[in-house]
């Protein structure tokens, strides 16, 4: 059972860009950090700016940002909607072909465990994510935080 | 998020087992029955067989039956062997390389998920799957349940 690549790098890109605090950051310089594909990261920031999560700015001195406060992206609500498919099984997707579908209990049995799942998603945000900044930061190469004055 | 579809397959020869009430059943009846590959069977009548889940006997008159009660198989612990793999994420994997792992709450978070939902699967048996069998025998060609004495 695994998530997709695409739901796993959002995360990573939302918690480098909540590490830059308010920040521009480039693709090139996420891509180098985590040393994942930028190939990959092209279609998860274009995604990330579609849903909202984000804001880019173009040109020579352009980047990224978060558009939300990390508290105000939730990880259950992010992994709904990059998770499109759900189906665990055959008989929760849509090309179900299996014949007992009309009387089987399986797929209620998996839809709820499916629930319960991402109801522990729903209970986090990038905030939460964030809390071990300090330790966070050196491990990507980041300047420490600035202390709050 | 997918199960894999070895998974969905030991659940569906299990399911059909229970409702053969201890009758003999071929690969060759439950590939035709569910209108799925032979092939795939094979490895998960292997696999069932060697987890104690079914006894099969070879020969002429041979075939498979379940080795236990189905109320004695829980599917929480029947996914649990099934699915080897559940790296949702890459750093619940063995192949981790994501730099920040050290400090990053991520792969608790979707432990604590993944556990919620192993949690919900552990509370069904086959026996629960199998309680409208009245109505699952149809769908996949079998006789009515006999009426009990």
């Amino acid at each position: 059972m695994k998530l997709t690549l695409y739901s796993d790098y959002c995360l990573r890109v939302l918690l480098f860009l909540g590490m830059k605090d308010g920040e521009l950051a480039t693709i090139k310089e996420i891509a180098e950090r985590y040393d994942i594909s930028r190939n990959h990261l092209m279609k998860v920031v274009y995604e990330l700016n579609r849903m909202g999560y984000i804001e880019t700015l173009r040109g020579k001195n352009g980047g990224m940002r978060l558009l939300r406060q990390p508290a105000d992206i939730n990880v259950g609500e992010l992994i709904r909607r990059t998770e499109n498919d759900f189906a665990l099984v055959e008989c929760l997707g849509a090309d179900n072909e299996c014949r007992i579908t009309a009387a089987c209990r399986l797929r209620h049995v998996f839809r709820e465990a499916l629930d319960a799942f991402l109801e522990v998603l729903d209970r986090f945000t990038l905030a939460d994510l964030l809390e071990p900044e300090a330790k966070l930061r050196p491990l990507i190469g980041l300047p420490l935080p600035r202390p709050s004055a």
